[in-house]
């Protein structure tokens, strides 16, 4: 089995596609002064685009994980999710508190796809 | 390859069945006033339901992840997921430390298994 | 498809193999004097033995988790990171904080390879 490798950069690649699958790398937002709303809907258009760039799109999704800067902010996160998650093909998810690369950071969001 | 959905909620669905493995989601306890262990417990019972609900069984986990409010509390919940775990089919596992959806939720578990 | 688990411990398996992919363990360093990027370094060889005894290597690494007691010592890692990364094949990764099993323990990375 092939292995496809999209955008490298220093450390990662943006996505890697492998065996039907599409693993898309941890996304955080560019707008970093954004609130955490605004920033999950920024990380949710980038990984459209990493899934599109791959051939596939979020009606595929299987697994996602979710990091937030403060839990608390749980709800702004899953607003901007809901509104965006395919309603009749969500995959399995977990959503935990962790410190991110920088403090501004308040979200950032790992997926894997079908294709 | 399909995509075979179980238990859709709001956000997620509590597991995911594609090309011979069944991803589960990130798994809490009810019993929130329970002590770490006793979470843990109950966590494996519904881990163990979702598998049996795609066909496979806890003898053909791949892959875990576990999430603990408090680190120092990693021996309470291996001593409920050594109970558990089948001998002679251990996963790979990673265990860290992250704040959870409420602060009374003490561990939360997510699983990869073949089936 | 064939399960196969590489040295079994009493949690946890240090690698699985299963349908083309091998899954690795959260991979800690045994030398927790070190700092961050020693640690680091240390944990890249023995994923690199774990990848070997199942018949692969770097260079088909898909999927990487890293997790740092303290984020800001993300330059370290990602030094020793880059220094042994295939350049020409680097996986998707995400890299978070969490508080780890022992507080010396300054990362802990768990990665998946094809076959």
């Amino acid at each position: 089995m092939t292995i496809k490798r999209h955008n490298p950069g220093p450390v990662l690649c943006r996505a890697v596609e492998h065996g039907g699958l599409v693993y898309v790398a941890g996304t955080t937002a560019d707008n970093r002064a954004a609130p955490c709303k605004t920033q999950t809907e920024e990380i949710l258009k980038k990984i459209d685009a990493a899934l599109a760039a791959a051939g596939t799109d979020k009606s595929k999704l299987l697994w996602a994980q979710v990091w937030m800067t403060d839990i608390r902010e749980k709800e702004q996160m899953d607003a901007a999710w809901k509104a965006w998650v395919d309603p009749e093909n969500k995959p399995v998810r977990a959503c935990v508190e962790s410190r991110l690369a920088t403090p501004e950071t308040r979200v950032e969001i790992m997926v894997t796809a079908a294709k």
